[in-house]
């Protein structure tokens, strides 16, 4: 049987349980949907254990084929949903123990993997997967918020400070890292001071709506050329309109379809692990926040498809 | 692995997609859970095809063990959920054949199918693979409407005629059928008679009420014994208080206390099938009604792991 | 055409904009729907005016016929259905003298009017049109407040006092005053005093639960007799689970079954206008709340059409 | 009395069920709001047979004036809302038929429908009654999708093929439609090259942003000219963020501001017709598709009655 | 203790009841949150009551400094939130009086007011104050409706007149009033003539998209120069996408991102006074339309905080 | 002033952000109402953080008098809201300190507070301190769960446990624990026994209905008597129906009728405390989960001020 089932095999509403109905395992699988159901570092709003569900459930309306990059990518990829990872919630360290193990072993065998978070903080774990296979890796970050602050509390582990913890444990190349979308009040003035102190280009929403995207991809291409690169995605960077079930909206966001513009002009990147993370399914009544991330999983798959494509 | 899994071995929010997280085969099995999204003969609220999935997400929280029946029953039943059969929307009939072959290769096999509806035509398709294995059944039916009118402008194969046509086709022994919790505004007087004229044992809520269930289920067991029975549980038996996410609600029913006592006296018959219809999630805000509607799958389970226990 | 449309004649779905899809006018009708958007005097939530509309829809799934009382209460009564009184929001007198017109029109010509809020104070309105046909009149008030509060900030109109107005006008027979269901905290300790200082008698939850509804009954036949009697009932009579769509719940009510018992028991009265009230919409996100207004509505035409009958 | 009522005449809140509170007949009537409550053709989610009732609903809260048209439209049509059609849910022929017949009985008086879907699919219905009066019209056709999918199941009728149906039928001239705004994933790479091969220009959400709708208005005018056209409008046209009250949303749409500019942009077509579907009610809970809906049926109504001055 | 009260002080989630945990009194305050919960003049959807209650609550996640504008506002300003006015519900007189005098008593010892509505007709109670000690001012208006129509069945204060009450009451210089953002569809073709009969300037929304705020804003500043000036802000100036939860939602808005810089470009004016009015919680299910508000709130204050810096 | 503040003096819907509107502070408090918003330590559905504030906000329609109890236990015990304890999410030991000392202090000085969680191993803070002020307690405990698991993935500390761990560290008199209405399904068929190993008395909604809570009751005021007691309420021991918003609902449960009569005949113990847990407003459209706990804190203050009266 070909896969991901399509409507043509059994109808949208008949469930199996994972993304698109994609097998579990599959020989010579090159890409991976894995769900890390972690909530405990949330801040504020907390119930993001429920987004990969929510994911796979609004997954059910996607097609297989992408007309814009001519793929099918999950075809062409081979791709597995390997399940949600047995996180322990409040369990910080053990939990992101559990995901850099399941991602680690993923990446070692070459398989991309695309986690569905999840609190922001489960990248932590996976950049920790990605630079033991890698070395420190580039990353391309959307979001409204920088997420690196120190400490809350006290607590050096939260989903405001995974972006510090990576930098500190060398697993990003700091001057290879992007952080687009950012915008929002702030604690203190200093606080985007924090990113740029640690390397990192900070990108706001004014600044990317000025410039226009285009123009801001010269720039990241530039800058990270071929590097193995990790593409995160808070579904916040998109404006609380487009995805209302968040844990921290920040209103004046980005469109889907901008997003989706973006996304799509990230073609040819080295990119050896996605994410979507913060989706929040108690605040979503009309699901349409998990349709946003179920499509963005698509166009990731899409360009790593691309990617695939290229190497060949 | 035991199955099914326990929060034990995986936390409960992470998902299998399948019922209480059961395999989807198993070697032995003698009990399945069977998705059956088929919502077309619906007459007036849809979206009855979204309630396998519901329930299944809500099985999360139960655990194996019940310690009134003493039993674990998937675990002792060797329980397996198939996943749901592909129904295709807007064609009755061969939906039905499709729902009636799945059973039917399940009871052929002597494995008790417990059915996740759907609207309640569905148990017109289970009605036919048992009478095909076992004969006319006996059966017990909770629900508030007897469901036996004839034809919706001239359709006779909605969700308010599967027990007419039923007995059209020979499938139930009309003298063993029990119809219990019947309630609500009708259209004509003579529409409760119509049961009355098949043969059926209408039990309304006020002769419920008044009579206690215990002096109902003595005439139920000396009336049915050993019959093969076949018992089928519309959700909107219960009040719409418990139960508010279903197609045709009708006030004034019974608690899901009153509903778990009733269920878990039914011990001793001879169950070769069950189901649990009408649950309808887009009114379901805080999914109370599918988790009633899966705690009934339980019971269900334990219903036929007694049975098991005693044929050996 | 027989009234009202049956799911014979149109799909219930199919909606005509009017209770159980009644005529809005008919020669010779006894018995009237009317709605009574008014929802400004309420102190707390608001938005009661959508209740007439969200009644209509949820009458949608009801059947003509009541099979307790063996009568089509619609079609017996030539039942209309006259629309919402176009009232003013926060302008109180006006309201009330445009909904008083409109019920004494029905009431003058003989015409029983199931009034559908609308805050209670409508109430107030239709028993000053109550009095001008025929005297004081006694009163059933199924209620979880007493109403009889004086002012709100020296506002003397308002929804916790249509039944000290009532009184201060002569508008009923205090000693045949009932004030059924009451419960919950109170402002000051004479707060239910104020209600018995008027002459109403007043059963409290608890008191209706000890002696049961029969002995109540007895009580309240022997009271009022044959005098010509309004029921009015505000839906947190009923406990929030089975009503959550109200302005002011109050914990630790009746169900709907009991409540069904009740109101089903209560024949042989000389009511000459119903009316159920405080339904709000927008607390409702199942409409259940309105399904039950529903249902009450046509339990209360169906005593008016035993009353009918009785007549003849 | 003029109609619609105007909030002068009677609050907005006071429904009579119709639209905008407009008469269900009238002498002269020139548009005509139908109701197409048929939803049993969807492939994914249902429920759309509540959409008439809630765009309805919904058009309470608008006004008779059009100021940027200069017209009363529903005063100058002397429109008229006929109600819902009584389809027969589960019986996809015969209720094709009863809203063929309802639509051709309007059209032959020279009556200018407007249906409230319903799903896709009930635009077959209105072409073929179209096609009985006017012979093959042109369309534009707003959506998402292309719905010329052919088979489902083996099922020809469905929300997905109506416009391959219709081609089929001869109700089109296909070099006169315009499908515009498609967008999202799909089933196999030739999923467009379908409508291509039917002769049907489309144009995708890229190249209408690229090119603007000004550009393409000309092609269409040059195209279509007087030709008599009918307009069917698929409410997942719109962003979801705009209309998540829709049974297949797909991320990355146009926003309501630009809608309404390319829908006031559409004068001087010969409008036979106009229809908006997919609206989705249970997944609406802030009302805001359904407000959309009704309003584009004002613009709609807008158009007619521009194109009637016209004519004049 | 710094105020607000920073997330490093009490997480967010830690309620005081107070906008950002502010205080409720503080000595040398220059700016205040006040609640005015007054609903009884809409119209339409009514509860409002409840937003300045659901503001202060989306406001816990606000930060306190403005990166853009590089303020702490709330500290600079020595912000305080009063509380809600305690304002009797039907009786608009008297709570327009309690309105007034909060609001007087502020503004009469320097301290701005920001007003957290409540229905529109609150803004006319605080332009009474403004009135009282700045004499008539200047005023710019966000809303899609100009709500100068003069009666509402006779009653002249409602949610739809204060700016006709406001003119006659010779509050405003009308030569310096600008209403931005009207849209939709009116009752009378001479609706708008009514504004600019009193004099007002009137920017719909497609004259703003076509000219851009910046040319605008050119306009507004050479008109209103220095005056006192008072900003009020209806959140259905917004699109319904961004502000589902509102009470008379006008379709074809502005976005949230839009907004935002238009508020954030308005540096300069001597506002006196600013209101956000119109949120409706009960319509708000994901609360993204009390985040807009509340960060609209922030943005006031952020440039209050920069017109005192420039005082100094 | 008097307090709490009643709808005399200021509208329900007027806010201050306390419980009931008590102030924070007063000389001679002898209760307090204290927010416990932490859920770090729960299984499966988070969010209780938001409880205290969902609960204080449905306090609002509370009235002072207790009419059965003839006390107004706020103002009789000088009752104070001393707010939200700042509990770290993701550090639960850090947490419990900060609570614990809270309510130590509070205890300490006489004063007894009623908490509001927050999951249910806040409890065990409270117990904590109550130990240290009056050594081991008796505990009345309702719940559908016994939460005495030990381990959850080798963490210790979690929300089945905290009565468990309260044992190992001796804060209760084990033989004087009561845990009553317990229910549903087991992980294992020895759960129940690890209570009773404990030495708890652990009474099933089985046995509870079957014996009545008078005949219960009398059992537990031989056993505790005048024992220093602490009263724990987990919302989840009503059934979903009456309080749907908890995070691991089990169906079957009583009603609040049944309830408030229980919790009304706790007369005559000697309360050092009291808590309401495991309310999750996500899940909780209709607020009448949080109303039930608001009105179980009247109820608990109740007891309290007549318990105060007797010691007079």
């Amino acid at each position: 049987m070909k896969y991901p089932l399509t409507p043509d095999v059994k109808p949208e509403f008949c469930t199996t349980g994972t993304f698109m109905r994609l097998p579990s395992q599959k020989h010579d699988a090159k890409l991976a949907i894995v769900g890390m159901p972690f909530d405990t570092a949330a801040s504020f709003r907390v119930g993001a254990r429920f987004a990969p569900q929510a994911i796979r459930q609004s997954s059910m309306t996607l097609f297989p084929y992408h007309p814009i990059h001519n793929v099918y990518p999950f075809e062409q990829m081979n791709a597995i949903d390997i399940g949600d990872i047995p996180v322990i919630p409040h369990n910080i360290h053990r939990s992101y123990e559990l995901m850099k193990e399941s991602i680690h072993e993923l990446m070692s065998k070459g398989v991309i993997p695309i986690g569905l978070g999840g609190d922001h903080s489960v990248t932590l774990a996976s950049l920790r997967a990605a630079a033991k296979v890698y070395g420190p890796v580039a990353m391309i970050h959307f979001d409204s918020h920088t997420d690196t602050w120190d400490t809350y509390y006290e607590e050096k582990y939260w989903h405001g400070s995974p972006f510090i913890r990576a930098h500190e444990e060398g697993l990003l190349q700091a001057d290879k890292v992007f952080q687009i979308g950012i915008r929002g009040t702030l604690n203190h003035s200093g606080d985007l001071q924090a990113s740029l102190d640690l390397g990192y280009r900070l990108i706001t929403t004014g600044e990317l709506s000025n410039r226009g995207f285009e123009d801001v991809l010269k720039e990241i291409r530039k800058t990270i050329g071929n590097t193995p690169c990790f593409l995160t995605f808070d579904i916040d960077f998109v404006d609380p309109s487009f995805a209302p079930g968040t844990g921290t909206p920040e209103i004046g966001g980005f469109s889907s379809y901008d997003t989706l513009k973006m996304i799509r002009s990230l073609t040819e990147f080295n990119f050896i692990g996605y994410d979507v993370v913060e989706v929040l399914p108690s605040y979503d009544p009309s699901q349409i926040t998990s349709l946003l991330a179920a499509t963005l999983v698509h166009e990731f798959a899409s360009l790593a498809a691309l990617g695939a494509k290229e190497d060949n």
